[in-house]
């Protein structure tokens, strides 16, 4: 079994673990963010941890009414002129805690006097050094170059520190099931054999989410990216009807990712307007797919806003089967180390 | 000749005006913002418009301190649970300023008490009608579906609103030399042709900027889809190197956006790793591209935060370049309306 393989089988136990030890340093978080009362959060994180970061935009601005602004590193290293952030909270999501432009980032938010959090594997690392809170992922080592773990773990904690800003029982109930929910989605490898069949001779691929899934969509998009090597155009529904649909002739394949919740309807007619386009449509999701069209239903059993756990799960294993049909080692993509130390 | 190389052409003259008569717009918008002294801004765009906000997130975050957060808009419909704006500055960008989610966004922040801000080319469109105040761009109407000069116009005044912010004589006097430039991008046209018979076959593409030019590369990204039917992977630099570059295999188009300034040792960097992977590199930028290797160089003779503006000409041209040679009709792309009334 690859190291990616067996790291995306581990993340039920790391859920576990997560929502175990993190609780106590998610509080602590939290009160410190309602003492800075800060105008909103900037996030700073690059690859799978910058969609944990799209994520926790979502799930601030929606849940907690904080505006949530992607930190851009390069005016912090390359142009030596980062924004004025005394009014904002700054967030760091990585790993390794080693990309050298992340933790300038945070190390510039601290000159300026700014609440820093940073959320990573190794607590060890320099940008745990810089951060004033630090909570630890604690996933355990992450041997394959394509995160895996580590993602899932970063949105929990994401999804742990809303519920800590603004505790609701139902959402502290689906916490609890978040474990479950990724066991089950382990569960469906076997159903997803269709869909690898559908795409193990394409090059090219559309990977569609919406609202809370936008982030689901760009972390599965990356992923076969990385181990599949397709080259994937993952947008919001949204987005993607404002131009790149024109890039769907009959039988270019795209995957659709759902939840059930406000945005299902959407997602539903652009699969209508993508059959009628003979495209080649591939769903995961909480609904059906239609007889004949290769898809797994995913009942998740969460509320939308923990359904991209469970949906980058069948995501990866989705990866994990078309690598393998592909003859690519995951664990070690062309090109890619572990850590990306980039300025 | 189509709408589209036609609309492309018509960008020079376009700039002229746009520096003629929205600078007083402009200006009262400066003195709104400095009056309101948000915490940041707040933009929200589709499509082409919002590489106009990521264009102005690296200027307003760069040149003026002021923190960005691009919009979320299913927040405002979808979910009907926005974040709260009340510190912030709400800027739609949008052409015709009709998109219903676009239109929402900022009447919820209207309704919160922010300062709004619509920049669009119809200022009697159901945007500006929400807007407090409206900035009109004034292109005269533009008929090819891919945006072209809505988009440069768009940037042009992002920029002159950055400098109304925070003035400075070297940029005055190079927002001026900014229809030249267009000019000298459109005059290049010619020696754009190796880059067509290059990618006239491709499928695939990925399309590389950095900092100020990350906008660009979206964009570029984006008319390569809508009017050339490319799947396109469009990046920064950094992000590219964190997980897709394991797509390069030998042969694999990549089109690097270059620009003198800061961001030209890294894009160096990554061209030579790319050669040693034996990509297809073509280059359109500052410098001159390496002997026997597809390229042009377009010496912009404008600082590095408005090289945006004729970088993007020089792609809309390989856009028109393209859609010729493989015989699309690039001012109605398959699927795709001028107006995309999305919720």
């Amino acid at each position: 079994m690859t190291l990616f393989r067996q790291e995306i089988g581990e993340q039920p136990e790391v859920a576990e673990r997560v929502l175990a030890e993190a609780a106590g340093r998610v509080a602590e978080v939290a009160a410190a963010i309602r003492a800075a009362d800060p105008a909103g959060l900037v996030i700073a994180a690059r690859g799978s941890s910058d969609h944990a970061a799209v994520y926790a935009k979502y799930l601030f601005e929606g849940r907690n009414g904080l505006p949530v602004a992607l930190a851009a590193p390069s005016l912090f290293t390359l142009y030596r002129s980062p924004p004025d952030l005394r009014r904002f909270c700054v967030l760091a999501i990585s790993q390794a805690g080693a990309s050298t432009d992340i933790v300038e980032v945070v190390a510039e938010a601290r000159r300026q006097g700014s609440l820093t959090v940073a959320v990573t594997n190794d607590p060890a690392s320099p940008l745990a050094g810089q951060a004033r809170h630090v909570v630890e992922l604690g996933t355990g080592p992450e041997r394959s170059v394509p995160a895996t773990k580590t993602y899932t773990a970063s949105l929990l904690v994401m999804a742990m520190l809303s519920q800590a800003l603004r505790p609701e029982p139902a959402l502290a109930a689906a916490l609890e099931r978040v474990p479950e929910a990724l066991r089950a989605a382990i569960a469906v490898e076997g159903e997803l054999e269709p869909l690898v069949g559908a795409l193990s001779g394409a090059t090219r691929l559309a990977v569609l989410g919406r609202g809370h899934n936008l982030a689901t969509a760009l972390e599965v998009g990356l992923k076969l990216m990385e181990a599949a090597y397709l080259v994937t155009e993952a947008r919001s529904v949204a987005d993607f009807l404002h131009g790149p649909i024109a890039i769907v002739e009959p039988g270019f394949p795209v995957l659709l990712l759902e939840a059930a919740g406000p945005a299902a309807g959407e997602m539903a007619k652009l699969a209508g307007e993508l059959r009628r386009r003979r495209a080649r449509v591939l769903t995961v999701g909480d609904g059906a797919p239609p007889d004949g069209e290769p898809g797994v239903r995913l009942a998740t059993g969460l509320p939308e806003v923990l359904t991209p756990l469970p949906l980058a799960v069948a995501g990866q294993l989705l990866t994990a089967g078309l690598a393998a049909a592909r003859g690519i080692d995951p664990d070690r993509p062309r090109g890619l180390r572990k850590v990306t130390i980039s300025r």
